[in-house]
C-alpha cells in the first residue's frame, strides 16, 4: 500500500440546516491539509449528501485501496450500532477489494472526553 | 457571587440506547471532579430524563445563581438555533433570578475542532 491509496471519510449525521455541516468541513479541510497525500471525504448518514456509499465509490474510483471511516458522532446509539455496520457491510459487498478501518465514536476517545471537559472548565470559568 | 452558587449543566440530544448516555456521563464525572465546588448536572433534549427545565429546577432549589449551560452538539442545527433558545427563555421566564451563560457548540470552538482533527490524524496513521 502506498500512502496515496488512503481515504479518510469523515461520516456525520446531517441535518437540514446547511450551516450544520459547517464544523464538518473544516476538520476536513485541516485534515486534508495536514494529509495531502490522503482523500479526506465527507459523507452524510441523512439529509445532506453525499451519501457514505458514493462517498466511499468516488475514493475507490480515484484508486483508494484502504478507507479509514470516521464517525463524527459524540456517542454509540442506533446510529452507529446498527446503521453504520449495515452500510458498511452492503458497501464492502461492493467493493470486496477495499479494506476498511472503523474508528471508534469522539466520546469513546478517553482523549477526547478529557479535551471536552478541559473546554468546558475554561468556558465555565470565563 | 459565590463559586458553590454555579451549576455547569451538560445538555445533550438523548437517544433510544441507555448506553449512548456513558461518554456524557463520563464527561459529567470529571467536570465534578475538578470542580467539586459546582454543581454539575446532566440534561437532555428528547428520549432521555432529566429535561433541561427539571436540572435547571433542581440547580436552582440547590442554591444555584448561575447556570452554564453546555450544550454537547457538534454543530449547530435545528436543536441548537431553535430548540435550545426557547427552552431558555421559557426556563428563565420561570426562574428570572437565575443568571444564564450558554456556551457555543463543541464544532465552533476552533480548539476542539483541532482536537478532533489531531485525533483523527492519530487514528488514520495506526
Amino acid at each position: 500500500m502506498t500512502t496515496s491509496s488512503q481515504a479518510i471519510i469523515l461520516f456525520a449525521h446531517g441535518a437540514r440546516d446547511p450551516e450544520w455541516a459547517l464544523p464538518f468541513q473544516a476538520i476536513k479541510r485541516q485534515l486534508q491539509a495536514a494529509r495531502p497525500d490522503a482523500q479526506v471525504g465527507l459523507a452524510f448518514l441523512e439529509l445532506m449528501t453525499p451519501s457514505l456509499e458514493a462517498a466511499v465509490a468516488q475514493s475507490a474510483a480515484q484508486g483508494a485501496k484502504r478507507i479509514v471511516l470516521v464517525p463524527l458522532f459524540l456517542a454509540q446509539g442506533g446510529h452507529m450500532k446498527q446503521d453504520l455496520p449495515r452500510l458498511v457491510r452492503e458497501i464492502s459487498d461492493r467493493h470486496p477489494q477495499l479494506e476498511f478501518q472503523v474508528m471508534s465514536a469522539i466520546g469513546d476517545a478517553p482523549e477526547m472526553l478529557q479535551a471536552i471537559t478541559d473546554w468546558i472548565l475554561r468556558g465555565a470559568a470565563a
